[in-house]
Order: C-alpha cells, then sequence, then structure tokens
C-alpha cells in the first residue's frame, strides 16, 4: 500500500514513524514535484494542484477538523481532485478535548467576572461583583457535529443552560436543538454566550455579523474558535463598542496571523490567541487513519467524509 | 424550638424566610444584645462575644466553611462558648462547585497559556508557543476535605496528574494522596500547580513561605482560595520575582480588603479576586442545617462537627 503525504510545516519523520508503526504494510513516501508513481491514499494538508490530479484515490485525509481551504482550492482548479475519490477530515482525535478545555474556562471565566475582577486590579479596587444567574447563563453553540456535540457536554457538566443551531435537528443529552434559519433568531434570543464551531462554507462565511450579532441578549459574550471568515470584523467591533457584547474571544482570523495594525489587538474587551484553539495531535490522528484505511479496504466506510457540495 | 440567628452582612428576611419553610417548628430571631432569653440552636458569623456566652445549646453552626474566626475568637474569649456545646462548619453547602469552578478555570487557563497570550497580545505578537504536556502539568491540592476532594475531581475529569496533602492519607479515586509533614516534601517536589484548600489553624499559618515554594518545581503556579494567613505575602513575591513561580492567583488576604498599598496588585504575574471563591448560599445552606437539626433532634451526629483543638 502506498501513502502520499504533504503537509507545510508537520514534523514529516515523526508522520512517518507513527504511519510506519501503526501501517506496516504500507510504504509512505512525502510527495515531490513530478512523483507521478503509484498511490493509494493521501495525507494532506493545503497540497499543491499537481500532487493529487488525475489519481485514482482510494481515500483523501486532510489532516485537520476543516476542509475550508481544501474545497475552496478545488473550487479554484477543479481539475485538482477526481470527483470520485473520497475526501476525508479528521474528526476528533484530541481536538474535542482542547476545544471544551477552551470553552469551559472560557465560559466559566465569563461567568466568574474574572475579567471584571482584572480590571478592577488595574486599579487596585477591591470590589465583589455581583454573582450572575447560572440559570440564565445560557450557552450557544453554532455547529453541531462531533466538536460541538463534545463541547456543548462538557458545558452541560457545569449545569449551564445549553443550547445548539445546526442545519439538521440534534438529539443531545440536555441540550435544546435548534436548526435551519427559520429558527436561528429564537436560538440567538437566548444566547448569553455564542461559541461558534460551525464550518466554514459560503454559507456561513460572514455569519457574525450586524444582523447576527442584534439579535443576542444585551451584554452577551462571544466565543469564535471556528475560522476567522466567519466574523465580519467591523461589525464585532461596533457590537462591542454599543455594549451590545461585553466581551469577545477570538483563536481565528481572516486572514492569518492577524495584522499587525488590526484594532482587535488593542480593544480591552477582546482577547486574541493565535489559532491554537485545537490542533491536530500525530499519534491520535495516525490512529484515526490507520483505523479509517482498514475500514476502506474491507469495503467499510468511516466516519468524517466530506460532502464536497455541502463543504464540510 | 428557638434559634438566634447572627449575620453582620446577610439578609437577615431572606434566611428568616428559607428557615421559616425547611423548619415550620422553629422560632428565629436575630440576637439583640441583651437578649438571654431561650435557644435551642445558633447559626452565627463573627458573634459577638456575649452572644453565645453560658448558653446550653444543641448546637451552632458557623455559616461559612472555615471557622478560623470564631476558633481565634474562642481562644480569645474563653467562656465565650461552652464546652459541651457541639459546633458545627458548614460541609459544601454549594461552595464546592464555586471552588471547582474556580480552580477548573483558572489551571486551564494556565495549562493553555491564556495568560501569556494575553500578554503577547498587548504587544500585538503573533506567536504561538509550546503546549505544556498533560503528563507534567501535575495538580496538587493542599487540604483534602470535602471542598479538596471534589475540586480534585473535578481536574481529575481534565486527565491532569492530581495529588492531595492532608494530615491522613486519604483514598480519592485517581488521586495520589501524600500525609503528614514527613510527605510533604515529595508532594511538594511533583507539585506543578500547587492549589491551598487547608484550614487555617495555628499548625497552617505561613505555611506558604520561602520554605514551601523552595520544594515546587521551577515555574510552578500557585492558587490561594483557603484563607490569606496561609501566605507570607513577601515570600511569594520573592519566589515569583526569581522565577521559581510562574504565576499565582489570590483569592483570599490578610487582613481584608487587601491594602491599597499592597504590591500585589501592580505584579504583572498576580491575579486578585476580592474573597469570591466559593459564597454560602442561603437555600443550601438552609437545606444543610435543617437536616443537620433533624439529625441532631434524634441523637444522630451530623457532619461538620468542628474539632476545637484540631482546628477545623
Amino acid at each position: 500500500m502506498d501513502i502520499l503525504f504533504w503537509h507545510p510545516s508537520f514534523d514529516v519523520r515523526e508522520w512517518s514513524e507513527l504511519l510506519a508503526r501503526a501501517l506496516p504494510q504500507a510504504r509512505v513516501r512525502v510527495w515531490q514535484p513530478g512523483d507521478e508513481g503509484h498511490a493509494d491514499y493521501a495525507l494532506v494538508w493545503q497540497p499543491p494542484v499537481e500532487m493529487l490530479q488525475g489519481r485514482k484515490l482510494k481515500g483523501v485525509f486532510v489532516l485537520g477538523a476543516g476542509v475550508d481551504a481544501i474545497l475552496e482550492r478545488l473550487r479554484a482548479h477543479p481539475g485538482m481532485l477526481r470527483e470520485d475519490v473520497p475526501l476525508f477530515r479528521l474528526e476528533d482525535t484530541g481536538m474535542a478535548q482542547q476545544m471544551q478545555e477552551y470553552a469551559v474556562s472560557q465560559v466559566l471565566r465569563w461567568f466568574r467576572r474574572f475579567d471584571d475582577y482584572q480590571a478592577l486590579q488595574a486599579q487596585a479596587q477591591w470590589q465583589p461583583l455581583e454573582e450572575y444567574p447560572r440559570e440564565t447563563f445560557t450557552v450557544g453553540i453554532l455547529g453541531a457535529g462531533v466538536l460541538g456535540a463534545k463541547v456543548a457536554a462538557s458545558l452541560r457538566a457545569w449545569d449551564f443552560p445549553v443550547r445548539c443551531w445546526s442545519r439538521s435537528l440534534k438529539n443531545y443529552p440536555g441540550v435544546e436543538s435548534f436548526a435551519g434559519n427559520e429558527q436561528l433568531p429564537a436560538f440567538l434570543s437566548g444566547c448569553r454566550v455564542l461559541i461558534n464551531l460551525l464550518p466554514s462554507t459560503p454559507d456561513t462565511v460572514g455569519i457574525i455579523n450586524t444582523a447576527l450579532l442584534s439579535q443576542l441578549p444585551q451584554g452577551a459574550y462571544v466565543l469564535n474558535v471556528a475560522r476567522g471568515a466567519h466574523v465580519v470584523v467591523a461589525d464585532l467591533l461596533a457590537a462591542l463598542d454599543c455594549g451590545k457584547l461585553s466581551r469577545a474571544t477570538l483563536d481565528v482570523f481572516s486572514p492569518e496571523p492577524l495584522a499587525p495594525d488590526s484594532p482587535l489587538w488593542a480593544h480591552p474587551r477582546v482577547a486574541i490567541t493565535p489559532h491554537v484553539g485545537a490542533v491536530t495531535r500525530p499519534p491520535q490522528a495516525v490512529e484515526w487513519i490507520a483505523t479509517a484505511i482498514g475500514q476502506l479496504e474491507q469495503g467499510a466506510q468511516p466516519g468524517g467524509l466530506v460532502d464536497r457540495q455541502r463543504g464540510y
């Protein structure tokens, strides 16, 4: 079995060793320009257009949870990957726990007003603040896939009311489900905290704009750990400055890195992290890919299949 | 049944209504100077010396988890409360969840380096940082009572190695237990994070000093949510400034409120909250007290009995 590998920044040696251990029958090689040799599978992140062109592969694995970048490249270069080659994205592989850590630490920090206490500390002010009632501290999650479901569960564990919004209704324990554009206003009107975990598709680009933000309760909090393209930054800043939003925490931007002159950096109620919400962990990713290849070899269908039309 | 009530700041009406509902047979009155009338129980926080003097009560309930203040007053005024009157402190009654929220949000914040990212944001710097390996991010809890056990469990849920130190060995699932002064060095040597939840007693006052801090691994983090008297502030600041400690978060001080000229306020790696770690919730506290009184009336022994010699 031949596996092609391509990643602009991953440690190739680490991945090759892990793959060799998990798939002893596989020969793994890093693709080089001009390599048109036989391959069964490809593991890629931002692959060059020529790498996959015309290949009749049994599967292509994108080494991350988001496939917006590769699908965008596919739209620009329709011949880049045959229509009949199944494209997979990693499902979880350690990313869910990282997203849970980020979301829970951030929601608890807002709920317990630690940012407000930090501002008071800067003025040497001892001032216990009124507590927020937990029953009104509803957390809404945009996007209810594998990551959204796990983040929802981790917040339910802290007794916050949790709701999610997605294309189709979900049945997650203790989580109120809303679906489709017609239920978006009802969903938003109750979100004291809005967490974005949507896939980035042509339908969701720019979704966090003034029209959406204005439907949140006064003083809401926004956490974006999905894609920068979801947020209209000028609208977000306006919502912060008029008091609609209390605070925003952003891990993703468009483009990245965030420009040094972006007004987001210095905003007193914006927190910025440099796209570290959830990274792909090689050992878990390789384990997942090896299992998926095993299923494909036996004619079974692994999870994570990308619907190229739907966009995720 | 007659119940005396005393609290310098609680809403007496709220407590009276809750008590009347939970104990319909009880007559609750706020103690007034000169009141020497009959009483079966007393619910108090920082009571005046004369309030309980000479009374043969069936039980005194301290309206909080810490009894250091009342025991100190008892040492100064030995006749303030008869030796044969059992003294109880509230066990949990909603405080454990608040401590869990504080501890988990703080530990995750350190683990995910959000404070470091905040410092980078202040310089408009986009710089993903090396992640900390979870298996070396051991959290050690000083004090392993009701609150310590629950905080330990909430951190285990995030897969951190967790250990505790107390007078006697504990058997909490997944938590490494250390006991007594002879095991303190071994306990400390592995604590990447140290959380203080000890009771404040003559034995533990000043325990967080240079001798203790020097036994922590380089770059450790300290969270104090117990009592200010546990910490020698000059030693803590020295440990921060020499790099022994990465950061400290303090909720409690001695005295409170923290003096406006304390160097803690402006230290860039100290976070301060004004003793809001866990507050007594009247509904849960009254439910707990009503249950305890029911047990005492039937000759049973409720939890939370204070050993006046031991100090908690």
